[in-house]
C-alpha cells in the first residue's frame, strides 16, 4: 500500500464514521495540527501511532508501514492554491511577506524562521463582532551562519 | 511620483539614516507589521500618517499623494517566493495547508479566515534552546453565506 | 466513494435522464446556481439536500458521504479557462479588473467584494437585438480593517 | 506619447488633483465602469472625449491621439491576479464558472455571454449586515452558429 | 460513458474501419470541419447525428448521451501546442497576430471576429509549385458595444 | 536606432498623421497584412519598401537599417494572448486546431501547412445579419519527407 | 488500441528480447532515426512497415492500425527537457539559436530549416581524446515567400 | 559598459556597416558558429580577438573588457522559443529527441554528447529540389562514470 | 513490467522488510547515492546488479529487465521541488549558484563541472552544536572546447 | 543607491581592474563562497567589510549603505537556470535529490540540511583524466521536531 492510498482511506474511513482529527489527535496524544498534517500524508508517523490509527480507523495491517514511511511533501497541486480557504493563507504570504520579513530582520537580524523545528496552531476566537481563526506560526529563529 | 517611486525612496532614506520600521510604527501609532507592509506599497497610508512619514524621511512633498494612494497589491515577483525568509512562510502552506482547511472546517464549519479583516503579529520569544520567532495571524472567519 | 467521483455520477444521472439543475434546485430548495455549484463539486451538501439528491438521482448510498464533505475548491485546470464560455468571464477580469477595482475604492474605500458572504445569480434578459445573459455578483463589501 | 505614457499620467493627474472616475465619466457622458475602464487604457476614447479628459487633467495636447489610440487589451501582470479586490472576482471564476456555464447551456443552449457587446455595473447596496457590492454583468448571448 | 470515453470510442471505430471525417459529414450532413471538431469532443451533436453517428460507427446506445453532452472545450494540453502541424498555426498568431488586429480595426472599427458565430473551412488548392493549404475563418465581427 | 525603436516610431506617426496600412501597403506596392505585420516588427523590409516608409512617415535616416533587419520574431507577451481580438484567434486553435489537423492529414496524408511558405489576408465581407471577418491562411502542404 | 499503448509494448518487447532500433530499421528497410521516432510513436509507419513490426515484435493484430496512425506529436512531457542525454540538445539551441538563426539569414536569406522536409542522422566518430557523438540536420530551407 | 550593452552596440555596427558574422570570424580566426555565439553575447571572446572586435566595429575601448568578460549564458526569452527560425531546433527535440537519446545509448551505452566540449557547424548543400540548410552537432560523448 | 512499476515495487519491498538503501549498496557493491538514485530509477542497474536486487527483494523475474532499462530521467514533478529536504538544495543554487559559477571561472576558466563524469556522497559529521549533513559533490572540469 | 545598483558597480570595477573574488575575500577575511555570493548580492556585508570593499574598489561612499542592506534573496531569473554552468546544479537535483532525500533520512531520520547553518567550499582537485571540481555542502542537520 503506497502513502497515498493510506491516506485515501484514512480520509474515507473518517468521514463514514464522523471521526475529526482532534479526535484522533486525542487518540494519538499529539497537537491537532500536527495530526491532521500526518494523516494528510504531510508527516510520517511514529510506529506507537500508526498503529493507533491503523485500529481506531479499522485499516489493513499494511497500513501501518504506510503511515510511518517519510512522505514526499508539498500538498498543493499547482504554485498557488485555487481553494479559498487556503489561498488566503497565501495571500497574506502576497501582501504580507516582505514586512514580515523586514520585521525578522530588523529584531533578529539576517535569518529565517525555521519551518522544520516550528509548530503550529490554530483556535478559535471569540469575539462578538464574530468568530476569529488565530493561527500561530512558532519557528526557531535561525540566523545565517557559515558552518 | 508613482507609489513604486515613493515605496523606493522611503526604502533609500529609511536605510540611510537608520531608521527602523518600529520607530516609523510609532511615530505613526499604527502597528509595527502594518506600517512595514504600508511603507512596502501594500497599503495606502491615512493622510496623517503620510504626512509624518514624508516629513520624519524628508520626503519631497508629492510623495504624500503617492503614499496614500491605493496600491495593486501583491509583493512576490513569481508565484513562488525566492528569498528564504519569505519561502519558509510558503513552505509552511505546502505541508501544512490543508490540515489547517480541515481543522477550520472541522471547528468552524465551511468559510474561511479572512485576510482582510484581519491582522498580523510578530514577537520574538525568548527560549533556551535558541529564541523563536512567533507569527500570529488573527482573521475573522468568514462562513460560506449566500447572499 | 470519493467526491469526484459522487460529482461524475451526478453528471451521468442527470444526463441519462434529462434531469435539469434547475429541477434538482427547485427540489432542494436551494437557488440554481448554488445548487450546480453544488453539484459540480464546490460546495458541501447540507445533509437533508444531499439524501434528497441520492433519492432523486438513485445514487448508492455512500454517495450521501461524499456530497456532503467539505471540497477541496477550484474548477479549472489551468491558471485560464480555456472553455470558450468560461473563458469569457475570464476575459472580463482581463479588460475590467482594474476599473472595478478602482470603483470600489472610490465607493467604499479600501476593502474587498466577499467572494463568501456572496451570491450570484443568471438570468435571461429579452431583448429584441436578441436575449441577453444578465450574471449578478452580490458580495458583502469588507473594508480592510486591522483586527 | 505611447498609450502607456497617457494612461500614468492620467492617473497620476487624477491623484493629484482628486479627481474622481465618477467625476470624469459624468464630464463625458459615459458610464463609470466604461470611463475608469478607458482611462486604464483598455477602451479607445472617442476624439470629443478624449479632448475633454484632456482638457479636464490638464494634458499635453498629443495625449489626445494617444488617448484615442485602439488598445493592447488586458490589465493583469500574470494569469492569476495578486490583487485581493481582484482576485475574488478570479475566485468566483474557479468555484462557480462551470456553474454558470452549466445554467447558461440549460437556459439558452451551446454558446456564450458576449463580453464585447457587453456592459458592466459595480452598485452599492445598503444592508444592515453590512453594504454591498453589486457587480452586473449584462452581455449579449451568442448561440453557437455555424457561418 | 464520459464524452471523453465516446470520443476515444468514434476515434478506434473509425480507424478501424477506415471510415474517414469526410464520410461521416456527409452521413450526418454538416459540413467537415464541424464534424470532425465535433468528433473530437468540441461541440455537442445534435439528437438526430449522434443517433447517426451511433449506428454508423456501431457505437454502444449509451453514447448518445454522451455525444449530445455540451462539452469543456479545449483541446490543446498545455498553452502552446506542439503538435507540427497545428503549430503552425499558433506560430500565425505569434507573427501576425497584431497584424491582423489591426487591419481588423482599420477596416471595422474597435471589436473582434466572433469565434461562436463562426464557420472554418479548410481546402486543397492545387498548385505547380506544390499544392496549397487554404484554411478560412469567416466570424461575424462584433464591434465593442456597451449594452 | 533598434528595430523596437523603429517600430514604436513607425507606430507614433501613423496615429498622428492618420496614416493607416493599406495606405502604407499600397505605397510600397505590399500586401496589407504582410505590411502592417512588416510595420509592427515581424518582417524585414526590403530596401527600397524601408525607404519609402522613411520618407512617407518622415522618420530618421537610420530607421531604414532598422526596418531591413531581420527581426527576433514572436509578437505575443505570454503563451496565450490575452487582447480579446487576438485572443478568439486562439480559442479557434483550442476548439478546433484538432480538427484541422485531421482534416489536412485526410486530405493531404502527413504533413503542415507552411507557415513560412504562406499568405494571409483578411477581408469584409457584407452580410445582413451583420457584416463579417473572412481571414484566408494559403499556405503551401508540406509532406513528411525524410531528407 | 490506441497509439500510446502500442508504443508501451513495442517498447516492452524490445527490451525483453533485446531487439534494437538499428535491428527494427533494418527489417523494415528505413532510417534508424526515423524508425526510433517511429517506434516512440511520433511518426505514422506505413502498413507494410507496420506489419513487419507486429510480425518482429510478435504484437497483437489490431497494433498495426495503431502504428499506423497519425500521432499527435510532441515527446516532452515539459517545456524543458529533465532528461540530461535530452536537455544537452536544448542547451544547444540557449546557447547557439540565435548564432545560427543570425548564420542562416546570412546565408540564406530570411526563412527557415524545415523541420518536415528534413532528415536527422546520428553518428559514432571515433577520437583519441574520446569517441563523438555526431548528430547531422538536414533539412530544405524556405524562404519567407509570400503566397 | 555590461556584457549587453557591448552586445546591442555590436550588433548596431554590424548592421549599419553591412559587415557580415562571416566577415568578423575570419577576421579573428574563429569558425563562424562560434563568432555568432560570442558576439551574440553567449561566448567570452579571448582579449586578442576582442580587441579585433573593437577595432573592427569602431567601438569604443572598454567594449574590450565587457567582450572578454565570462557570460550568464541562455539566450531565449521563455522556455519555448516563438521565432520560427529558432522554433524549428526546439521542434525537432519536441518529436526527435527520445529518438536521438534511445540511439545514443543503443550505439555507446549510458550518457550524453557533451555540449561543451562541442562544435557546431551551419553549411548550405546545394540541391535541385531546394537548397538545404545542414546544421551538425559534434559533441564528446561523456559516459556516466561514478568519479 | 515498466521502470516505474518495478521502482514503486521496489520501494515497497524495502519498507515491508526494512531493508536500507545502505544494505543494498553493500549487497551489489556500489555507493550508496548511485544505489539510491538507480532504484528510485535515476539510473540503470548493471545485469548483476539487477539480478542480485532481484533477488534480495524477491522481485519477479521480469523486474530484471526493467531495473537495466536506460531511464527517462528527471525526478521533480515541477520545476521547483516542494519537499522541504529537497528544497533546501534548491535553494543553495538560487542563493550560491551565480557564486559558484564565478568560482568556478576564476579558478579553471570557462567551462562547466561535469554532472555525467560526477560523483556524489553523502555523510554525518558529527558536531557537538548539532551533527551536520556534508554532501560532496565531485565532478570533473569541462572546459569550453570547440570540438 | 540600490543594492543592484551597488551589486552592478562592484562588477563593473572587478572586471575593469582584475580583481577576483579570492582576492576580495582575502582582503575581507571571510571564506571565496560567501564572498563571492555577498559581493553578487545575496549576503549583507557586515560594516567593516563593506567599507574595505567600498576603499579596495574604489566605490561612492553610499555603497556602504547597500552593500550592508538585506537583500530580497534569489539569484535566477526563472525557475530553471539556463546558463550551462548552473544548470548543472540543478541537474544534480534532478536526477539525484531523491536519492539524498533517502539517504538523509535513513541516516538521520524525518528533518532537513540546513541551507542557513550551512557553509559552501569549492575546490580544484588534480586528477590525471583532468582535474574536478569539487563542491562541498555542510549544513546543520535539522530534525523535523514540533515546537
Amino acid at each position: 500500500m503506497t502513502k497515498e492510498q493510506a491516506t485515501a482511506l484514512v480520509a474515507e474511513r473518517m468521514a463514514a464514521n464522523d471521526i475529526t482529527y482532534a479526535a484522533v489527535a486525542e487518540a494519538i496524544g499529539k497537537p491537532p495540527v500536527w495530526t491532521a498534517a500526518a494523516l494528510l500524508g504531510q508527516h510520517p508517523l511514529p510506529a506507537a501511532a500508526a498503529a493507533k490509527v491503523v485500529e481506531l480507523l479499522e485499516l489493513p495491517p499494511d497500513a501501518v508501514t504506510a503511515l510511518e514511511a517519510f512522505p514526499m511533501r508539498g500538498a498543493l497541486d499547482g504554485a498557488v492554491p485555487t481553494d479559498p480557504t487556503i489561498y488566503r493563507l497565501y495571500e497574506v504570504i502576497q501582501v504580507y511577506g516582505p514586512a514580515l520579513k523586514a520585521l525578522i530582520h530588523e529584531e533578529f537580524g539576517d535569518g529565517i524562521m525555521s519551518a522544520i523545528n516550528f509548530k503550529l496552531d490554530v483556535q478559535r476566537r471569540e469575539d462578538e463582532a464574530g468568530d476569529r481563526v488565530v493561527i500561530t506560526f512558532d519557528g526557531k529563529f535561525l540566523p545565517y551562519q557559515w558552518g
